[in-house]
Formats: structure tokens, sequence, C-alpha cells
């Protein structure tokens, strides 16, 4: 087969020719990652069974060897045969070793065993060694631009319209801070992946036949790997433990989605504030050879369109009938793909936002548009706190007064005899910023720096 | 690569190894199938140049030839030098035809009238050629299964409790007809997909430049395709058509998903009524042998918790910015994926209801549980018809009466004083059912039979 | 009580303040509604029940004034007392009639017959009487708006950025069409909502013990309420007619939130195209008085976001296990919520879009920050229509020529040498259009008169 | 009004007449609950003013009257004046207060200040004093019964089908310990929530003007309100804090409707192994008298598949344009109703799980239909652990010989010659469990003493 086969668009188009991406997750998030990973905790199985003197290390040394072994080619055929995915597994590696060591593989374990565990350790280390480190690297970027455009000023928008100044830096504080946040959310969440080794319905029966303290044994083959057991399982691990994992991720992607969609309305002709840097080479359209479009961060808007609903998928699958039905075991086979598309779409982000053009000089053409009106702000609080009973109202007339007049807020105020005084109370600095609001900043560039400041520490970066 | 490389669920377990599958849908669904049905509206257009005498019809051979020739290989090459899927494809489509014919490639085309265009022969041809054909055939096994157990008994469940009888083929009927109006849904949704020739933002500005009438020259081009125009587009087809589309897979798969529910709650140890036929070779459990799992019917309920939430997806690509944002763009690649998890969902149902254990000995059983209390409700309702005043409170503190003295709701009744003189005026027929309501089916089979007959005709099988 | 201590917006909010929705909504989605709705049910199966000389007219006479009489709070009253909701309003009716009349109530009727039917006729009530007159009247708005800025240019835009020309007119057509589709999907799910009279699980079985011919019964009582019964039903209707309503109410939702967010980001300071009507005394922020928000879209918006996931539920409630489980009841209450959001949204934007102020003279300017690039599309097209063999490339050149030189487009390529022999060969109409690139607008006037034309014949408005 | 005038379930149905929810949650989910939160804030700022020597304590005082004094209804007839809550609250106030206290109410603040405090203070106490506690009351019960039912037999099911025994207390336990961790997380998120007292764009623009600390000035009001400051703000707070409370919530619900889910099929006719306690004067069907249905666990999954596809319009409100765009304000209103949804579903459970009736000599029955073949999991491994090479395949043969000869698997076992050399290795106790396999629950009453002790020394309970 060639990846045009596929009907995946992470496997022909935004996964398999993706290096940089496969570096970060091969081992995790492929069919061959997955029956790697099961081998992995078969393996890690008989090893603690030669530990408790169940059978000899050599039988576990030749059981791990028999998972190194082991390729998700003969599996699949194995399963064909017999349609049962563990057990061909089970089949294959006992292929791989002597007589003696066949009944120390799989030995009390069930199925969902291997499986639950499996995905915990996949899942745990695709984020621990591919997300996060590819989150930290979009933050550090994120970090670097808040602090280079920290004084940059840009007029704050709400509604999309002008409110009043901030500076573009701060913008992007916000995301260095919300993006801080969920690295947070989506470590603690991946560490606290559980496994288990509890046997069919999750009461041990298996294990307890052999073994004295069977929680001793899910224990110690779960540390071989790095997990720790749920709390009580049935057949399965108790079910929020991914559902909060992949919730943390699909938040994650929410403030990805939510960044793109900024820059990419900056990016309009009209504002025109920042721009995705381009190649020498590349089309922006077919047909309108001027084109230079967003389309980076419309792609990742567009991925996070197709991710976020697969949550339902995962809430659904909190549900499972009794000791458990199977019908969570499909829909689970596509949680890799959340893994993908998110960590995909950090990439895309971290390369854009690494070479982002900011056009300072539109920005403060943008802000001098309606520079007067912004000053109706501050102009009316500083009224009020001189005590205007209804300074609100007496300013929102005078924002109409200045546009009918076309004069700037600032000077109609300043020449205004009902108001003056209250004028004549200001301080110079208080004066200062109503007639020239791009001042009328608040403490944007302080805090952007404290926002840097706090999250590389909180993240070590 | 091979097949484990892969992320997704279909490329390496569902679709990609299933033959079956292939058959029905490759030339529709894939990335490659993808590419040649760009190719094939870039040649339809130069066709229809041809026929309007702007080139000559040797230059439309030409570009029919290279429409076959070129590769999705080759278009990916040209899309990683020039960062643009369509004008890759034009430049590789160049590069196989004379400099006579180059220009008449893509000429007055937009991106968007390609792709659109292309993804409404896509889908439209993968619903009529793959999708229909799989869901007829699965019709056809349930109206055989639903006639062969048009009279078998079986107690009619509410709330999981008994309630009244039925017949089991009066059960299936049900899935006849609610899967007979989805098939309906699909057809006539898929034939109505739109394709779209009217350039950069929609109002034909490129082909009215050179063309006459540019309206006739979209629905010409569609027309080659079997398709008629988006009354009216921006750079793309209005959206709707294919939410529609896509809804009217979604819904179909929420019928699939209730009656596999349906099955593995009769397959429960204590109902036992259905089951899946196991083959002699295959594991039912990894560690318990003695198991006979649903899982065939866990799968297809599981695939729908997949696809299902990805309507929130389309729902979401209804909403594009102005004449377009490309935000609808990664987002829509996936589309496929529903196409071929539902297909995959029919096909597997189709082997399994067609083979289905029915225990209709079981079912007599079941039923017989409870026969006695079942005839509540004709004895309510015949009590009321011959004129008690309060028929239902009568009836319910005679099933207490008959819970306490362990014998038949029919037999108390008969006895009951109180009650006789409605007793004595209950037709024999009446008076049957109460005292042996295992006849109390109502037209259960009559309605199967017409059931059956309609949906046949409707859907000319 | 007072409607603040309600927690649904819609309760204290948008809903039951607004009279001008009660009036179109009232008798068809609150709880009252609902009550009388089935009490509606129970009087016209008894009348049928007469008309088949089962009881006599009076008998009808009374049960039907009985319906009128009946009031939500003594069925709610009964309710608290016996848990069961139709039988409560069962109990109630029959404390209205004589004692001859008390057994003709919900004669071999389940509850869901009357559920199920209640909620179809006034689903299909509020469809045709409430919310698709007031999209008609959103329709007639968008077609008075689109034919007069049929001419009014505007720049198109894909991805944010200025692409090529359309009319305003042009913009608002497709939603005219759009919306257009949606009405007639809406009208053509609502009427194709179906009622049951079956019974409990669906075989007719307590109809036929009285009834020769139950399925007659069925459709007379539906008759009597402008309904068709179900094909076949379990013990509630097919599911998927409600589905096919709700997701027409869905997807229509879809085009109005497109629409909101069109006119809010042609509202942006910085284009600034169109505007909300204010109100003398409005206030836009509670702190920058010169603020003029587009909330009205937003809101829009906001409710599409609320309601578009609602859909899930839906296809959740498409499942039902055997003759019906009990866990689509709740769910399913809150579906008038969904037909009362939309039409609050509908009669929303048909205000604000009656009143849209529109700047034409400010669609010029913007237009006009990039006209003389605009014209790279025809260029190039022109260019390739007369042999260039390589034209977009050409273009692309040019453009970055004009840009540096800061010369328009048109002017650059007029002068190049190199293009000369092209040049020369357009009609005077098309150099026109490369140097003045406002005149390439297509057909966007006509196109705009036909759609308008159009949807009003297919409405009928 | 009466409550009948009402669209939502949740005001005329499941929460208004519900008294017991109302004392737990009427502070916090109603509309005039976010008024007279709203004025809190409001009258928390001028309080710190007052502290910062801004203004007077007697002014501070004189705000918090006026907030203690402001109803729902004037607010609302000032908004529908003015059309601007945030305003018409302020307006409101001012006029319940002196001249020289007017312009202290509000001052610097902005609508959302406001706003978005007031929903994390009323999310923050509906968690801690509504739905926590009635979810730790739930708690209590399923741990008393999971006590109770320690030792109960049942037979173990996945897939529907019996599996291997464990205890009816074990599977209790399992639903103790997962929704012990949903309570910790509720408790974490709604800890967690943030306020923000930022200003219009999130750079304290308007309180630095006359405040020497603005962050300061943030952190003291909101430590009135027993809140911290998000880290940084736009408008609004970071959207995650919310997102992570409702993903809480949400899943919090999943639990509860797998419970419910598992509780509704063990009372299917044919299992019956619990019930949920009927009233003397309840009706189970309106035409079925003998009907005892499990309406109420149907009701809490019927209220999950309505509540939890909100999460996407959860996810949906992350994103909002720059400092913010008003779109996710009507969207947000809706909140509460999840908090009352999960509410009400928690206290229908604890109700119906607080008197379950457990049938244990049907679990017993049940178990002993099956009880021979359940064995076969424990025979399996015992030969396996005593070196028989492909013990899984031997006992399945076993299985099948002993389904035709319809005989105990065990006995089959014990007399069979080929294991024999096996079957004398085993330990006494080794035998009797795989002839009695009832015996064969692995550690399942320890494992659910452990479980119940620890979560109710994690919770204090």
């Amino acid at each position: 087969m060639d990846r045009f086969d596929c009907v995946s668009p992470l496997d022909f188009r935004y996964y398999i020719p993706n290096d940089r991406l496969r570096a970060l997750l091969d081992d995790y998030v492929t069919e061959a990652a997955r029956v790697r990973s099961e081998a992995r905790v078969e393996a890690a199985a008989t090893r603690v069974l030669a530990r408790m003197g169940i059978c000899s290390e050599e039988v576990a040394d030749e059981v791990e060897r028999a998972a190194e072994l082991v390729t998700p080619q003969e599996v699949a055929e194995e399963e064909a045969r017999i349609h049962h995915n563990i057990r061909a597994l089970v089949n294959s590696m006992k292929s791989h070793v002597s007589d003696a060591a066949k009944p120390y593989i799989h030995f009390t374990l069930t199925s969902f065993d291997v499986v639950d565990t499996a995905t915990a350790w996949r899942f745990k280390n695709a984020a621990l060694k591919g997300v996060l480190p590819a989150l930290e690297e979009l933050e550090r970027v994120l970090i670097d631009l808040a602090r280079r455009e920290a004084d940059t000023l840009q007029i704050g928008r709400t509604h999309g319209q002008h409110a009043v100044p901030i500076t573009f830096g701060f913008a992007i504080a916000e995301y260095v801070s919300r993006l801080g946040g969920r690295i947070e959310a989506i470590r603690q969440t991946a560490e606290n992946l559980r496994g288990k080794i509890s046997g069919a319905v999750g009461a041990y029966n298996a294990s307890s036949l052999m073994i004295e303290d069977p929680e001793k044994f899910e224990r110690e083959i779960l540390a071989e790997l790095g997990l720790e057991p749920s709390p009580i399982s049935t057949q399965v691990v108790e079910a929020e433990f991914v559902t909060d994992f992949i919730h943390a991720l699909i938040s994650c992607f929410g403030v990805l989605a939510n960044l793109a969609d900024d820059m990419r309305h900056l990016q309009r002709t009209e504002i025109n504030e920042v721009a995705e840097e381009f190649q020498a080479e590349q089309v922006g359209s077919s047909t309108m050879p001027h084109k230079r479009n967003p389309w980076n961060f419309e792609n990742v808007k567009s991925m996070w369109k197709e991710f976020m609903p697969r949550m339902i998928t995962v809430y659904q699958d909190q549900i499972s009938e009794h000791q458990r039905d199977l019908s969570n075991s499909a829909s689970q086979r596509w949680l890799p793909e959340i893994i993908v598309g998110l960590t995909a779409s950090v990439t895309r982000l971290t390369r854009i936002m690494g070479r982002l053009v900011t056009d300072t000089e539109r920005m403060r053409e943008n802000l001098a548009m309606t520079e007067g009106m912004v000053g109706a702000e501050p102009a009316y609080i500083l009224l009020a706190a001189h005590g205007h009973p209804n300074a609100h109202e007496a300013i929102r007339r005078l924002t109409l007064q200045a546009q009918e007049e076309n004069r700037p807020l600032g000077e109609v105020l300043q020449r205004s005899e009902e108001l003056a005084q209250y004028w004549e109370q200001l301080t110079p600095r208080q004066r200062e910023i109503v007639l020239d609001p791009s001042q009328y900043t608040g403490i944007a560039a302080e805090k952007t720096r404290k926002i840097c400041d706090m999250w590389e520490e909180r993240l070590g970066l």
C-alpha cells in the first residue's frame, strides 16, 4: 500500500508525511505502537511473576525478548484466524518462547488488563515525550513574542470594535497564561493515567488463585511501566482517568483555536497588523495571484472543529454496562488521533508564530482611527472620580458632539465650560491620558512581563 | 509504509484490510480517489470549453488523458514545493499535455470550483454505488428475517420489563421500516449534492470575462459529472447540501446502533433469545473460554459512538465567513471517514443478521415467565369496554392478589364475584385472550408482512 | 412565582417577556400547551370511538368539553399523587365527565399514543404557525435588502482577505437562498411528523381487542389532528421523523449564525460597512460610552452555540431498547426550547436586518484599498485566454513589481513590453476591467435578482 | 405567570416544584440570584474603595444596603429602557443611594468585571453548598449499600454475558470510587474558579488611572467574595477555569448515568436482581397495571443525554475574539441549568438507591444458571499454572463437552484422564473453587471494604 490508499487525513496528509510529528509520537500512536506496548505489558507481568518466584528469571528474559520480536504483522495474521486480538498477541508471543515459558505469558491476566494498561502507558508517554515538549516549545515562542512586543501599542478590541488600548505583547500574554494552564492540566492528567491487573471482572479472581497478594502483583507490574493502579476496576480501569486526560487535550485545543482566530482576524486586509510569513515559491490562491491567506491559522481552527466534538465519544464511553460491555472498544481506538491532531496543530502554530510578521506601524495607524473616542473611558472615569454624578452620560453626549464637530474628544472636553470644574481637578498625568489616549494602556506592559516570568518559573522553561 | 504505521483505525483495521468494503468505496473515499476526481472535474471543464469553441476537441482529449495519467504521488510532490494542492494538480496535469493545451486547464476556474464539485461527485457516487447497495442488502436480510419470524411469539419489552406480547418478526419489521426511511433519505440527499463553477467569490467574475453565459458553462460542466449547480454559491457551494447528506448518514447510523443494542440485550445470558453465530476456531475471551460475546453488535454501537458526534463538525462547517474562510478545509477532509464507518457497520450487520441464531423455544419460555400478568392489559381494557368505571385500578389490585395467591391473573379474574357481571359480557375470543395472553399479539404478524411488502415496493427490492 | 425564580434564560429573559414570540408559539411550546394538546388527542380518540359506534356522540362531546376544561394545575396535582403524568391527565379529565363517559377516555390507548401524537401535533403547528411565518418574514427582509443593494459594490472576501469584487446584494442573496432552502426543509419535515395509536408495544394489542380495523382507528384519530401515522411503531413513533425535523431547525440555525457572523465582522471598526441601528437611549458599554457593539448579531451566534449541540441529544434519543425504554422522556421535554431559541433568533435578525445601516461609501473605500491588486485575477485569466503558457506566474511577478513601484497593476501591465502581444489582443471591455477592476463583478447583480425572483416564487412570498 | 407558562422542564417540572433542590441551589442558579450576586460584587468593590481611602466607609455602607435592596424587577425594567443589563443594575443601585455615593458604584469597573466575578461566586458556592453536599449524601448511601452487600454473591457480567462471580457490594464499590473521584474533581475545580477586576480589556486601564496598585485593588475585592483573580484576563476571565468546572460536572453526570444504566438492566424482568421501591398509590403504566418500571433510573439516563452534549457549548465558548466578543454571553446564561440538572439527578438517585430493593436470592439463582461454566476460567488458569502448555484451548474444549453431556464443568474436569496429572497438583482450596465456582470471587468482599474505607477518609465522610 501507499499512503494515498488511506482514508484518514492524518495518515495520508498530516501525520505520516510529517517527520517532525512522527519523531515525537510514533512510539505511542500507531497501530504498531499499540502492539508493541501490549507486548511490553505482557513482559512486565512475567517479570513480576519471576520476582515472586512463580517462574524463573530465564522465563521472564525469554518473554521480554519475545515482546521485542513479535511483529504487528504476525499478530494481525493470528487475529484473522481466531478473531481475538489479545489472544492473538499471546499466541504470537508464545511462538517465540520455549514450552517452559509458554504458561507464564498472560498468566492470570485478562485481555483488558493488557489493553487498558498499555493504553495508559502509551497515552502517558505520548503526553510526556510528545505533546508536552511540543507545547513547551510553543509556549517558549509565545513568551518570546510577548516580551518582544510588550510595549507595542495596539488597540484593544471587544465585539470587534475598538475599545481602549493595550499592547500587542499583552494580547499574547493572555495566551501564554492560558496555554501554561493547559500544559499543567495535560501533565497532571497524563501522569494520573492508570493501569489495572485485576482480571476479567476486576475482583482479582484469577490472580488471587495463585498469588497471595494480588493487589501487590498489580502494583508491581504497573510500577515496571511507570504507572499506578486504578483504585478499583471492573474489566476496565475507572473511565474518568482517560476522560480527564482527553478533556485536558481538547480544552488545550480550544486555546490554540482562539489564538488562531485572533491571528487570522488581525491579518484581515483592513486590519493587517500581522501576517504569516510567505515563502518565495508559495502560491496563495490558484486564481488570485495577489492573495496572502492565513491558511495555517485557518488549518488550526479547522482541526479544532474536527477534534473538539470527539469529546462526546469520550463522555459516552464513560458508560459501560455492569463489569463492562465492549461498546467502547472501537471508539477508543480513535483516541490517538486526538493526540496527533493536537500535536500537529501545536507544531504548526509554533512554526508560524515563531516567524510571525508584525506591523507595528499599522497597529499605530489603526489605533489612531479612533484614538479620540478611546479617550471616552478615561474621561468618564476621571469625571466620576472627581464627583460628577452622571459622568457616563455626560461623556456619551460629548462623544456625539466630538463626532459632529469632527474634533478629538479630549479637545472638546478641555474646552467644555460645563465640565471645567472637573477638568481643573485632574492631575497633569490624568489630563495627558485624556488628550493622548494612546498612553491609556493601564499596566499592560508590566503585566505582560509578570505573566511571562510567572509561567517560565511554573513550567521550568 | 505498511498499514501498521497508520493512526486511523479505518486505515489499519476496519477499511484497508477489508476487501469487501474497498470494492464498494475505493473509488470515492481514499486520498487517491480525491485526486482522481478533481482531475476528472478539470477534464470536464476543458471538454465544455471545447464544446463552446474556446479550445479544440483535441485539447480536451489531451486534458482527459492527462486526468487519467496524473498520479497522487506527483501531485503531492508538487504540492510540497508550492504549498497549494489544486495549483499542484493543475501544474501536474499541465506537465502531461502540449503547450497548446496548457492554458485550457483550470481555465477561469478557482480551486473550490474543483474541490467542491469533485466532493459532490465522490459523495454522490459513494452513496449510490457503495452505501446504498450495502444498505439494500441489509434491508433484504432484515425483510427475510422479519417474514421468517413473523409468527414467532416474543414478549414485548418496555423499560426492559415484560409488557405485552408481539412476534419477533414484528420487532424486526420496525427496523425494516426505519432503515427503509433512511435509505430513502440517503438517496434523496445524495442525489441532491451540488457542484459549482462560479469562481473565486461565486459571482462568475472570471468565467464571465470569456464566456457569454457563465451559468450555462457551469451547468454543462456539472452535467458531464451527473451533477447540478448550487442555486448560488460563494467560493463554495451552499453548505446545506452536504449537511443534509451527512445528517442522513448519521441518522441511519442511529438506526443500526439501536438494532445492535436490541440484539446484544436479547443475547444477555438471562434472556438468550438470539445469538451471533460463532465460528469453530473463534475465541470468545482471552481468559474465559466459555464466553460467547455479542462483539459484532458491540462494535456497531461503538462505531456509532465514534461517528455520531462528528455531526457537530458538519454543523460548525456551515459557518464560513463572507465569501468563505478556509476553516472548513481540514475538517471536511474527514467526511469520507463517516461514509466508511457507516458502510463498515452496515456490512458487518448484514453478515451477522443474516446468520442470526434465534431460539424460539427460549422466547416462549421467557414469555411464560409473566404470561399471567401480561393479561392485565387486555383484562382492564375489556372491563372498561364493558362499562367498568375504574377498570385500571380494579385490575391493578387483582394483579396484587394474583401475585399473593400465586395464581394466573386470568383465573383470579374468572373467579371474581365482584367482576362477574363484566366477565359474562366478554366474547369467547376475548375470554380466550385473557386466559391465554400469548394470543394477545394484536395484529403483529399481519403488520409485519404489510411493512415488508411496503418497503420492498418502495425500494424496488 | 415570578420569572426571576426561573433557571432557564428562555423563561426569564428571551421567551416569557417577549410578547411577539409568545404570540407565535405559546400554544405549542409551554407546559400548559403540552397538557392541552394531550387532552386534545384524548378528545379526538373518543370522537372516533363515537363515529365507530363504540360510544355515543354525546360522550364524545362531553370528553371534548373536558379536554377544554382540564387545567395543567389539576393534572400536576393528580400526578404528584400517582406519579404518572398521562394517567393523571386521564383521571383529571374523567372528573369532568359523567360516569357513562368515563370508560371512553383513553380507551385502548397507551400513554405514548397520546404523548407522541400530541408532540407531533405541537411541533407541526409550532413550525407551520410560528417558526415558518417568522422565517418567511426574515426571508422577505433579506430579499428586499438584496434587491436594494444588488448593485452596491463591495469587495468579496475569502480568508478574510480581499479577493475580487461582488455587490453587497449578492452577498445577501447567498443567505436568501440558503434560508429559502431551510424554510423548505422545515416545512417538509414538519408536515411529515407522525403520530401513533398502536398501543403499548405498537402491535395494536389493545385496540384490536375491541375494534375491527385498528389501523383505521389510528388513521382516523390522527386525521382529526391533521396527522398521519408512523408506518409502524413500537410504544413510540419511529424516531426519525422528529430527528429530521430537529435537524432542519438546527441546520437553519447554522445559516442564521453565519449571517450574524458576517454582519458582525462587517461592523468591525476597521471595516465598518454595516451597523446595527442604535436607539437614542441605548448604552453600548457600561464603561466605554463610544462603543456601538453588534450585540444582536453576537446574541444570535451565541444562541446557536447553545442550541446546535443539542442535536447530539436527539441522535442519542434515536436509540430506545426493544419496544422502548423511557430514557428519552426527560430529554425530549427540552425539544421545545430548540423551537423557541431558533424563533427568537429569527425575529431578532428580522428586526436588525430590516433596519441595517449600510455605508456604501465605506464599501467603495475598502474596495479601493486593494483595487489595483484585485485586477490580478482578470489579468491572469485574459493572458491565459490569449495563449500565455504561464499566465498565473507572470501576473504573480507583476503584482510584486506593482507593489515595489507603488503603481496600479493595470498600469504596470499596460506598459509591459514582455506582455504587449497579449495586451493588444484584449477587447476594449476586457482592458477596461483590468484597468478598473471595480467593474470586475461578474454577473453579481443579475444573479442577485434571479435568486430573489426564484425564492419568491418557490416560497410563494 | 404560573410555572405552566414556562418552556424549560427545569422551571415547570424538575426544579421549581422541587423544594429540596431549591433549598440547595436557589441562591445561586436563578435569575434573581444572578442579580443579587452582581449587586454583591458592586458592594464589595465600593467596600475596597473605602478601605483604600477613595470613598468613605459610609458610602460603602450605603452601597451595601443598596445591593440588598435592589430587586430583579427594577433592574429588568431599567434594562428594558436602556438595553444594557449591568448599566441597568448600576442605575438601579444608584437610585437607592445618596448623590455623594453615586460615583462610587461601579467605579473604574467594566461590566464583565461584575458578570464574571459574580458568576465565579455563584458557581463556586452552588458547588460547595449545593452540588457537593448532595453528592456526598449519595456517596454515603452508596458506601452503606456497598458495605451491606459486600458479601452478596452476584455473577459478574461482561458484554451482558455471565463472566465470573463478584459480590453486589463490589459492583457498587466501583461507583463509590468513581463518584468519589468526581467529588474531588468538582471541589477542586469549583474552588479554583476565578474572578477579575481588570477593566474593559484586562489591562487595568481604568483602575490604574485612580489607584496605585490596581492588581491589589482586584485581589482585595475578590477576597471579599472568597475568590482569587485570573492570572491575566481580557475583558473576561481566562475561559478554562469554567471549562474545567463544567467538565467536572458533566463527567460526574456520566458516572450517575452508568450507575442508572446498570440498575435498570439489573431490574429487567429476566434478571430482576434489584428494584426501585414502589409506592402504594403509584401507577406503573397507564395501560399495563402490572408494570414496575425503573423510571427513575431512566430519568437519570435521560437527563444525562440532555446535559452531556452541552459541553460542546462550553468548548465553543473558550473562543472569544481578541479582547473578547460577546458571542458567549447568551450561551453562558444556560450554564446554571447544568448545575441544576446534575443536582436533580443526584438527589433522585440518592432517594432511589437509599431504598433499593435487592433480591439476593435471585442473584444466587442467576449465578447458578451458568455456575458450572464459570469454572472455566479458574480451571484454565490452574492448569496453566501447573504447566499445561495450552490450557485455554483444553478448557474451551471441555466446556463444549460439558454442554453436550449436560454435566458441570468441574465434574468433567475431575474425571478427565487426560488432565489428571494437573488435577492432582491442585491444592484443596483450588479444587474447591473449580467444583464450586461461586467461591471464585477473588478478593471482591475485601476490596469493597477497602474502597469504602478509603473514600470515607479521603472525603471526610
